[in-house]
Formats: C-alpha cells, sequence, structure tokens
C-alpha cells in the first residue's frame, strides 16, 4: 500500500481551465439538459466553442469529491422512463480484485475509501429493454439524444464569420465517402442515427454520471484513450486522475485496460468520477478470476463478470465474440500471429477445449445483459494483424464478417454496436478495411486501432497510427483508439498519455476537416486568423495544447513582449512574411483601391508612395 | 563570438555509429565507386543492410576534421569529363557575410577558422554543360548515376527471405499511381530517369564531397532537413553539428536558410563537411546584401549571389520564379496571404516597381549559370498556402502551372529541376496537388513542406504534416521537406530536429510501403519478426531510433534480463497475446501436425495435450 503522503500526490486533480478558456452551459428544451461547452476567448474579444470533454473538472464552480463522485446527472432521465428497477445487485468478492482471501485487508482499506461511491445498481424490469436504440426504434427522443445534438452543434454563431466566402467553401468541400452529415444537428436525426444503428449513445443506466456523446460516422470523429494498471506496475490512486488527465486533453471516451489486482475496486473510482462513456474488456477479469488460465474459463465466469462490470456502469464492453474456432488456424503463417490479448485467450480457450468460442455460442445471452442496463457492445478484433504484413488477410476479414453477423444479431435485441478495427495495415490498404466493414457491418460504428502505416518507428507509434487514423477517420471510421509512444515498449506516463491524445484530436479533426463536417473547419479558420494576425496568445489559446504551443515559443522569445510582436523568432524582427503581406494589404487599403485594382491600373505612381510607406516596416497595423 | 571553450563544446561531433551496426561499402564497376550503407546484425546473426544517409562522420575508421573538410569523392569523376576547369573566383565581401566594414575584424577570425576549407571553384568550359541530365540525355551513365543505382537497391539479397510468401506478396501489392518502379534499380535506368527529368541528382561539381542520390517518384522517397542561424539566436559553431545530427538521423539533402550574419562561412563549413546536397534560398542571402530591403533587390545583385553560392558548392537552388507580377492580387482575399518568405519578398518587389519578377524574366540567365555548375533547380512555391483556408486557390495553381511552364525551359537548357509544393492543406486535397503537379510539371519530382492536415495544432506540427507528407508520398511525391514540432512557434533545437527527421522517416517509409516499392517493406518484416520472437534489442536497433525506443522500453522495465524476456510491460509477466500465439504454434509443431490440420481433424485428445503441455506458461520456446 501507498503511504498516505503518496496518495495524497498522486490524487490531486488537474482543476484548472484551459488557458483564456470557460465553462458554458447550453440549455436544451428541458430544464436539466445543460450542455457543456469551452468558449476561448480571444484578445479580440471574439470567442469559440469547441466541444468540451473534461466534465466538472474544469468547471471552477463545480464541487470535486472523488470519494462521492459526480452529481448524477442522467439520474432523472432514466428515473422517468420508469422502465427499471432499483435491486440488491451481486456482492463484490475479494477475486474480482485479483486478490486472494489472505489479502483481504489491504483490500478492506482500499474499499473504505471506495465506500462513498457505492450505488444501489438498476436494471430493466422484466421485459423492458433500456437501450437507447430500443427508445430510437420507438420514436422516442431521449434527453440523452437532445443533449447529443445540442453537443454535437458546438454552438455554431460563431463560425459564421469564416463561412461567408463561397469561393473558399466551394473549394474546400469536404469529400464524406457516402456519409449523410447534417448542416445542424438535431435530437431527430440524432434518434434516427441511433435507430439505424449508425451511431451509438454508449450510456449504462448505472452510469448516470455520464455527459451523453455519440459515436457514428455522421458525427465529430471521437477518440479513445486506455488506461490501466498492469502486473508490473501503477497503482490505483493514480487512476482518477489519470481519466481527468485524458478527459481534459479530449478523450471521449476512456477504456479501463486494467488487469492487476484491486481492478474492481477501481472501476469504481473511475466510473464514479467519470463524464465520458467507460469501456472494458470483461475477459481481462474473467481470466483474472481464473488465475490467468485460459482454458478454465466459463461462460459461467464470464457471465459473472459481465453482471458486475454493468451493474458499476461500464458503459461498453469489448466482447471477442469474432475469434471463431474455424479461423484461428488462418493465423498459423502470419508473420505475428494473434497480438490482441482478447483474442488470444479465447483463441487458447478454443484450441484447448476444441469448441466454438463461448462468446460466439452465447452470443444472445449477452445481448440480454447488454439490453438489461443500456451497455454497448464494441465487438471485438481479435485477430487484427499485429504487423503491417498480416493486413487484411483472410483471418482478419473472416472474423470482420462473423462480426457483421453478430451486428444483426445485436441489431435484433435493438443493442447498440460497434465494431473493432486494425492495428496495422500500411496506407494503401487503410480504405479497404473501411469498405469492408460499411459492407458487412451495415454501417454500424468502426472504432480502429490507428492503424499503424508502418513498423519500424516503435517510440513513435502514435505517428505511424496517427497517419492511418487520420486516413480511415476521413474514409468514416467513427471513434480512433488512442496510440501512446510507448507502444510495444512500455507503459505510458502522463507525458505519453497527452502525446497520444493529442495526437489522435489531431487525426479526428484532420478527418472531419476532410469529410467536410460543417463544424470543424471554423477552428483552423480562427487560429489561422489568429496567427496572420499576431495575435500569439490567440495562437496559443486556440490549439489544442495551448500549454505547449506557448512553451515552445518561449523557448526562443521569453519575453512577453514578443507576444504583441509582429514578429516570430523563424525570420526574425527585420523581415516577416506574414508581415509583408500584410502591408501589402495595408498599402492598398491606404490608397483607397484594392490590390488587384491596383494592379491592374498598373500605378507607378502609388509604387513610388509604396517605396515611401513600405520602407518603414514598423508602420502599426490597424487593428480590425 | 563564443570563447574557445564554448566552440569545442559545439563541435564535438556526433560519430559514434548507431547500435549493432557497422558501414559497409559495396563496390561499383569501377574502383573509385563504394557506396556507403548501415549493416544491422540481429542476435539471430541475421543482418539487415539500410540506406545510410549519415556519411562518413558514423565510420569510425574515418578521420575527420571540420576545419579540413571531407575527402573530394567525386574530384577523380569530375575532372575525368574533361569539361570543367578550375578558375579564380569570386571574391568573397565581407557584405557576403552580412557584416559591414567596421565588423570585418569578428570576419577575419571566422574565416581563418575555415581556411583550410577554401577551394578553387570550377565551372563548365566554354560552352559545356556539366549537368548530370545534359549527360544522361548524351547516354552517358555517369559514376554519380551508378553509385545511385547500387545506393538504391540496398542490397537487396537480406530481404529475399521476406518475400518468399506469394499470398502475402500478392495481397500487399503496393499502388504507386501511376509510378514506373522497377524490381531492382540499375544505372541504365537511373539514366534514363534523369535524362526525361523524372529525377535528379543534386550534384554541383564544386561540391566532390557529395554521396550523389537520386530524387525522383521512383525511388525511395527522400527527406530534407532544414538548418540555418537566425536573426534572433544560433551560432556558425553549431552548423557543423546540425548538419552531422540531421543526417545521422535520415536527412537525405539539408537545406541551408541561414539568414543571419556569418552566413557565406557558414556555408563553408556546411559545404565541406557535407556528404548529403546542400539546397539554399538564394534570395534570402542576396535580401540581406541589400540591408533586407526587398525593393531594392536587382538582377545584378542576385546573379552575383547564384555565382557566390554556386562556386562554394550549393547542390540546388530555391528559385521562386512561379510568383508572377499577374498572381499576386490573387492573394488579396486570401486567409493568409503569402507565407512563403521567398514568395513575400519577390512579391513586394514586383508591386514595389510594379514589374514582372526578376527571377521569372531572367530566368533563363539563371539556367545558364545552373549549368554551369549542376546546380538543380528547386522551383519555389511562393503562393504556397499558409492555412488549410487557401489550399488549392487560383494564387497557388496560377504559381503551380508557371513552375510547370520553366520546367520545360529549365529542360530546355538540360537542367535538373524539381518543383516545390504546399504547405497547409486538408487531406481531401491533398491528392489533387500531386495530380496538377504531374499534369503540369512533366513528371519532374515533387518536393512538398508537409502538407500540414490541419491549423489547430501548434507544437505538434510535425504531426499535421506528416499526416499529409505521407500520403503526398503515397501519391508520388519524391522529396518531403520536413517540419518540427516548432513550427509556427520557434527555432528548433536538436531534440526538435530529430523529433522532425523521424518524423518524416516515418511519412517517407509509410509512402514507399503504400507505393510497393520492392525494397522497402523488408525492414519492417525483419523488425515485426524481431517484435513477435520477443528478440528486443533487435527490436529496437531495426528500428528508426534505436535510442528512444530503448529508453522507452528501460523507462518501466529498466532490468537487463527484461530485454531477454518472453513478455514485456504491457501485459506482464503472468500473461502475453504474442506468447500465447507461440505457443500455439510449437503446440502444433510438436504433434508433428499443423494447427490447420489438427482443427480440421477435430482431435479432443490433441485438446487434452495441450491442456497438459499448454498449461505450463513458460515451455521455452525453440529458437529459429
Amino acid at each position: 500500500m501507498n503511504a498516505p503522503d503518496k496518495l495524497a500526490q498522486f490524487i490531486s486533480l488537474t482543476r484548472e481551465p484551459l488557458p483564456a478558456s470557460r465553462k458554458v452551459y447550453v440549455p436544451g428544451a428541458r430544464a436539466d439538459v445543460r450542455v457543456p461547452m469551452r468558449e476561448i476567448t480571444q484578445s479580440n474579444g471574439e470567442t469559440v466553442t469547441v466541444y468540451d470533454t473534461s466534465g466538472p473538472y474544469t468547471d471552477p464552480q463545480a464541487t470535486i469529491d472523488v470519494r462521492r463522485g459526480l452529481p448524477a446527472l442522467r439520474e432523472g432521465w432514466i428515473a422517468a422512463r420508469g422502465d427499471t428497477e432499483a435491486y440488491v445487485g451481486r456482492q463484490p468478492y475479494a477475486l474480482d480484485d485479483g486478490l486472494k482471501s489472505g489479502e483481504s485487508d489491504a483490500l478492506a482499506v482500499l474499499r473504505a475509501q471506495a465506500a462513498g461511491l457505492q450505488r444501489t445498481p438498476r436494471r430493466a424490469r422484466a421485459g423492458a429493454n433500456v437501450s437507447q436504440m430500443h427508445y430510437a426504434r420507438q420514436g422516442i427522443v431521449t434527453p440523452e439524444m437532445e443533449y447529443v445534438a445540442i453537443r454535437e452543434n458546438q454552438q455554431r454563431d460563431w463560425m459564421a464569420q469564416y463561412l461567408s466566402n463561397a469561393e473558399r467553401e466551394k473549394r474546400l468541400a469536404g469529400n464524406s465517402f457516402g456519409a449523410a452529415i447534417p448542416h445542424e444537428v438535431t435530437p431527430e436525426f440524432v434518434r434516427d442515427e441511433v435507430a439505424r444503428g449508425r451511431a451509438i449513445i454508449p450510456a449504462n443506466i448505472n452510469h448516470p454520471e455520464l455527459e451523453p456523446m455519440a459515436i457514428g460516422r455522421n458525427f465529430l470523429v471521437k477518440i479513445n484513450a486506455n488506461i490501466g494498471n498492469s502486473a508490473v506496475t501503477s497503482s490505483i490512486e493514480e487512476e482518477v486522475e489519470k481519466l481527468v488527465w485524458s478527459i481534459r486533453w479530449g478523450a471521449d471516451t476512456v477504456m479501463d485496460l486494467s488487469t492487476g489486482r484491486n481492478i474492481h475496486t477501481t472501476r469504481d473510482w473511475i466510473l464514479r468520477n467519470s463524464p465520458v462513456p467507460i469501456g472494458t474488456v470483461p475477459i481481462y477479469q474473467a481470466l483474472e478470476k481464473v488465475g490467468g488460465v485460459a482454458e478454465d474459463l466459463t461462460w459461467a465466469i464470464f457471465r459473472d463478470t459481465l453482471i458486475e462490470q454493468a451493474e458499476q456502469g461500464v458503459d461498453y464492453f469489448t466482447i471477442h465474440a469474432g475469434v471463431r474456432l474455424p479461423f484461428i488456424h488462418l493465423t498459423a503463417n502470419r508473420m505475428t500471429g494473434i497480438v490482441s490479448r482478447g483474442g488470444s485467450i479465447l483463441a487458447k480457450w478454443c484450441i484447448a477445449h476444441h469448441q466454438e468460442n463461448f462468446l460466439y455460442t452465447h452470443f444472445e445471452d449477452i445481448c440480454d445483459i447488454m439490453k438489461a442496463y443500456d451497455v454497448s457492445f464494441s465487438l471485438g478484433d481479435g485477430l487484427r494483424p499485429g504487423s503491417g504484413a498480416d493486413a487484411n488477410d483472410e483471418a482478419q476479414f473472416a472474423e470482420l464478417r462473423t462480426l457483421g453477423e453478430l451486428t444483426q444479431i445485436a441489431w435484433q435485441h435493438d443493442v447498440q454496436t460497434m465494431i473493432e478495427g486494425p492495428g496495422h495495415v500500411p496506407m494503401h490498404m487503410v480504405q479497404a478495411n473501411m469498405t469492408e466493414q460499411l459492407k458487412h457491418c451495415g454501417e454500424a460504428p468502426f472504432y480502429t486501432l490507428g492503424p499503424l502505416t508502418t513498423d519500424i518507428a516503435p517510440g513513435y507509434d502514435h505517428i505511424t497510427s496517427g497517419i492511418g487514423a487520420a486516413m480511415i477517420g476521413w474514409f468514416g471510421t467513427a471513434m480512433l483508439c488512442y496510440v501512446t509512444p510507448k507502444e510495444h515498449l512500455g507503459l505510458p506516463d502522463r507525458e505519453d498519455v497527452k502525446t497520444g491524445i493529442i495526437t489522435y484530436k489531431i487525426a479526428a479533426h484532420a478527418a472531419d476537416v476532410a469529410k467536410g463536417h460543417p463544424g470543424a473547419r471554423a477552428r483552423d479558420d480562427a487560429l489561422s486568423k489568429a496567427r496572420f494576425e499576431f495575435r500569439w496568445m490567440d495562437q496559443f489559446n486556440l490549439s489544442l495544447d495551448p500549454d505547449t504551443a506557448q512553451k515552445f515559443h518561449d523557448e526562443t522569445l521569453p519575453k512577453d513582449s514578443a507576444k504583441v510582436a509582429h514578429f516570430c523568432s523563424m525570420c526574425g524582427p527585420k523581415f516577416c512574411s506574414m508581415k509583408i503581406t500584410q502591408e501589402v494589404r495595408e498599402f492598398a487599403k491606404m490608397q483607397g483601391v484594392s490590390e488587384e485594382q491596383a494592379l491592374n491600373a498598373g500605378m507607378e505612381t502609388m509604387s513610388e508612395e509604396f517605396k515611401r510607406a513600405g520602407g518603414e516596416i514598423y508602420i502599426p497595423i490597424a487593428k480590425a
């Protein structure tokens, strides 16, 4: 156990708002729909509103106590539907936390810390289905859907000024590869997308702290960050701050991939304090329960683990039901075999028993659990390639087709479903992954890990994969699972997590811009305008990582005066290309004619005047 | 001036070979063609040979004295052609170093340091043309072309083992978008490519220290790194180490973008010590000579600067001859105007004089200089977009079409030519840049800066641009100009330069793999195989940055024993997905049947045996 002072050190949460930012809440039709966004105020008084995943942590008005958890903002919505019941949940065992009986003292200490986080679980009443998909198919617009609609629109008013140039809009119109992105997202649109399975709103009824969000190709591209301890290092106390740190930088969902001890208790801490959907891979915990011996796994143990996690409030489960017995031999001649942990656990089980994967044979039983809590499927790609050499092979695509079949079954149960994808894929083979997925999985949201476009850069796999992620996001992938610089090498630290997230925010945003998402490019324009007008602080504050942008600037030009200077360190004070362009424009303005007119008229006189005026390089630039 | 001890600190060159690597020299048909490569020895005895840009610096046998310069390996080749003459070159002025007369004492000190680097310049005899393109068109295979052919092949023998799987080769076959990449590069192929202008070998006759390389869409994608001082910071002493550091990590060419003082002398240091082609933007120095006042530039001053730099040995010049007067007004309504320094200098000149760009009007005069020294054109994109909003606009494409016209003129003079490209371009607009360039510029090599695919991530523009660079490299761009994390913010330091280079090596390699370059994917396969076999050190050593890969690994598992461990920190010793796959294979082998057969036979017995054998997780893995 950690000493109390070490504990205190780790759970000091990052609470400061990002620079020049304040939390605003956009009201919905009903009083209890208040959608948080981040408003950035520029030095010229203009504001830019951006999507905000950081939850109450960045709201100085919010009182946070990680031992009590976040406010249960969805509690009333869930209760009002009248289709759930509170019940005495499953009793947690020491085994849930990976502990043996003799170690229960340590567990008691941990659980005491988390005592304030215990909730009475809810489930669907007998015969009811509480999934967002089920409501959507009944024609019901839930508060969650309204919330998502407002959130996706990001207050587009401020964007209008950047949409005024018709030539530019036409020139930059995106290519969405057949997506159907609306100009404005309405609650009805969200309902329709969820109803047809093209989007999911991961939102377990036992995770009422959640700020609802959507994953689907017609919405903004989302990113996931993984956190978790491991058998070798890590500690529980870090978990909440890991979450807070991840969502601060833009993680839309977080997967808890813990595999070591105390994972049940850790999960309580995370869920009760998480405003974003939490995903897990339940087979990891099930494996712990059987002492790490894959062939000892049973449906009963797995089912019990699903119930355990569903009661805690996990929003989506990775289920490797596509790792079918007949596909396993297809991996025998691969360069890197089976690299998915879940995939290899199930492959081992299948071979040991020479039986079909029990997740496949029990798939409808799993659906019954999913719809009783509204847990979404993330159908795992256990046979994804672990190297470019294995990309798009028959093992991978056989599994993908199976995931398509399973999607249809899940949809028969009105269970929300997304599909996981690779992995390691050279650039020219990336698009085939998307087209195959669209073809076989009925436009269920695709959720890919990268893909990494080359294998030769361990230490930089956030970049090798960021390339593939941007491309596949453009082609239609709805959520991108981040990769950190430590991929293949070790456990990511705080800075690695941030680097991974920012890289994936870049990939997701580049994809949105390329798709022509109407809410995407305005931020680029606002930042470019600030850059061009030498509004340095605005350039930093509008960026994905203001801290790093300013730090990098200050390394070369640390003085405050440099941040209002009309030059930068690249060219120095004597000459600056952006400055010259501004002078050209100013000159044209001074003469009361446009540059074009001036040029077309071909006036030598103006040239003379320009020489006199422009010779003085420090003419103040008129403020807009 | 720096004190001597400070000087010593900066010019300590990085000389250690990369881990497990040694320099090998592959002989050509003639004794004086010896092409350096880097051979990496793996722990299993297998070797991997990779392209090596690092020059003699990583050869422990080489004696290096930066005050004397590298051996002039091309001297004999140039002399043997008998078409050049040594002559009394242009006398350098204090002004060449950006100094006023009163400052010449400082200059004298500097020049004394560089005295051992002074060479008598050569030029073409009257009426001769010494360009590689000219020789190629005469049907001559120069030693430079033979050198390039050997270099591009990278000793493919070791690659054969990875090409044995026909299914894999077929599945992974690249898409080169109409390139004509040969299976093996012959000297004749190089000659043909240079003759038709589809590749260049930048190789000034006054840069005999150069290890020849080619830039063209049918060769490996190359990258460029920029170095240089600036008006605000930097010092000459760092310059050689900046170069050495850049080529150590893989820069194929280096551009010296110095704009401050001592630039002539700095350039001597760099050129005499550079095994890679050096490019410059001569207008920067010309501007210094007229005190930074763009409108005071004249053809005479510019011409003199070209001669000055050609005599020093600069291999390619960025010439912004496409910034034509009639195009400048097209930038007036841009989001970010003209952002190229060269472009804005010339725009300012054109407007001030209301005359056509003197680089355009004197283009054939420039050609005459280029062919007298074999300096290659890098036709600059002075009107490239500085934001996604300005991508692919009429200003940019009007200039590109002009660069196409100028290419035809350059080719009439047998002057080697490449074309510079953007810049800032959203993903969906990247390919149009390549197709327009191919259409208008007759397949002359394209050389792009990124492009950046979004503007919202200052501090991470190596990544925003690495995405675009990988894509456009795949589409056919021959060389990618790197972008560092400090882009838009400040001057890159040592780590930033390395990060920029590694990112661009990733982009270039990912492009080669996607194009189906026959010499590309084997390195991915070798590393993947090492990864799968838990040969940790081999995984590090085969990577683009072994130091970082090992450092990241050691942060989590520092012990030496962890580097031979059959597990990693992600899953810990208890469970590892790659390990399980290996066990599955081993099991199949033990039984003397393939996994597939075992499965198809459906034997319960084997399952039982597997449970006994596979239950022991630490069965030693048989070495291949």
